[in-house]
């Protein structure tokens, strides 16, 4: 069993608020990532697949090939959006770096043609990630 | 002559948007950065200073207030923020790497106690990046 | 299950050096990091914890207070400080990557509030860390 | 049970083609990476050694050992190399980081004097790499 | 003034050798880099622009537009190739980091269409880079 | 005229104390940093050479060579030491970052055999450098 690994950055805006509580609770909680108008990230996102290596090309899946259906699944979506408006699959969440990686999980993992996806780590800023491995 | 830098970084939203066109015309000059929820980044600001080393403490500038200063004058009121709505210094201009390198030079250059305020620089990403020098 | 990691740095002094041992034993096994004024590093610490998301928060830990408990519990005690000296819990090991990276652990693990410590690591240089997962 | 990492670096071309597969069919599956001539990179290689902590030596493994077998072994071998023609240890594979990684690890795996192996893993470039575990 | 910077990676292989030196010579000059086959890097390419900001767009230059320019003229003849070989504008040069350096410049400074081209900084290595300011 | 930088790591402990001064004014003035025991970085050190190319090997300088001199003359006497009491062309000045940018200036400034030293810089943390020319 190999890993590898594909990284992807995106940059994007949103607001951490839980539309069930009051404006005062959700500053509480949240604090400055509550700010109304929103606030941004450059988005690390790392996607990890797990398989065997196939002899004739010595790849576990052609990187190539799943930067494009990352490319096409996700940064399409993600890049240069306001991940609490702009975003299909991140409707009804609340877009901290934990459901943003368990998202993009949902949204790979029946379309890694190859291999077994392992793991989607998202880092928000230099010093906080998240990662999700099913 | 020394130069001294102090890093820091913040996270905001922005948009890049010239309330002075239409929309169509504001779609095809800024492209995906005119989404109009926004987008973010983690800003990484850079700021040099200038001087000779003072010898009874091997200073150009003591960083712990250069530190200060940037945190009061500038990531206090950019840090988690949108940049077209929330921050006064940068009212009536379009947030880009350029402009905002230039509009915190202006806020710094007469707070800056000893030394000489030499470069403000400010990377958008890690491929883009803004330098002013006065 | 998802996994978030705070990522947090410190300066620090040490000096590798059996207490039991000669001085020249010291220098045989330790060799440069046995110099006897001690060198020093920026560590980079990054603290890992498991947990299930709370959905009304998108959080397995508020970030915000791993943050503080790191600061406070670890950061305050090891920045800016000799290890070998002035740090109490790390009195009478010696102070290698490894040994701070379990000591760190030790006093983290009763202190993480929601969610389970999972991981401790400890970059001594850019080349060289260590792991801790209990 | 501790976990200890060593980095390093070397530079080295490589090109990815299937001498049992035509030159067109080699294009459609490697396209640019079967560029004859070959390209080339900075690879990035982390060694993680698996064991638990010497008490008199706060050590898993000592790193200056490690470091020298990897210099040794593997250093020497590929850096300032043509992986695909230079390297006794990836002859008759397609230089692929999987088959890099599974490569160093069978160079390294007997000649680890304490401590396991647990994971070798080949960076090829800032967005792309493979690990190994056995 | 404000100087704008745009980063791009690519990944070539190459050979430091003298067609007019013997072989013997060439090792004892370039030693490890003369290595007939070749070995790579993965190359960082910034290129700074100088001006005034437009103040409708505020922008020195559209970013966007100097990616294109330089994925168009630059990267797309470089990466994956062999400097040596492959490459037009590289041919009967020694394909140093300084000669790169100057020849990227050559081939960018008159087709910047606003702003001033004002630096092309190569980096072969995290360790060795050549910045030309023409 | 083209630069060429050379990067080198050193790990060093110092403090930041006047020996003039009583141990509360330094306390006032230095903070942690005058922590007595001392604390220490994973210092960085660029050094830059200025000069034309040699058309003969298509270098400024031998970066193996630039690499031997920093090495010889400055990473074997700081790396793994304490600056304040260790290293000779250290002594009797405060160990700031700006003061060791002038002590390794001077001690390269006449063992550059080709090519003119334009500048100085050390990083002390990835938040603070200082940089010299001269």
């Amino acid at each position: 069993m190999v890993y590898v690994t594909r990284r992807e950055v995106f940059s994007a805006a949103h607001v951490l608020y839980n539309a069930e509580w009051s404006d005062s609770r959700n500053a509480e909680v949240f604090d400055k990532c509550a700010n109304p108008r929103g606030h941004g990230h450059n988005y690390v996102l790392e996607v990890t697949i797990a398989g065997e290596i196939d002899p004739s090309t010595g790849y576990v899946i052609d990187l190539k090939l799943l930067k494009s259906i990352i490319k096409e699944q996700i940064i399409a979506k993600v890049d240069h959006k306001h991940l609490n408006y702009d975003v299909d699959f991140l409707q009804n969440i609340i877009p901290t770096a934990e459901n943003i990686a368990v998202a993009i999980w949902n949204e790979l993992v029946h379309r890694i043609p190859s291999g077994t996806l392992y793991s989607v780590k998202v880092h928000e800023t230099e010093n906080n990630c998240a990662e999700y491995k099913g």
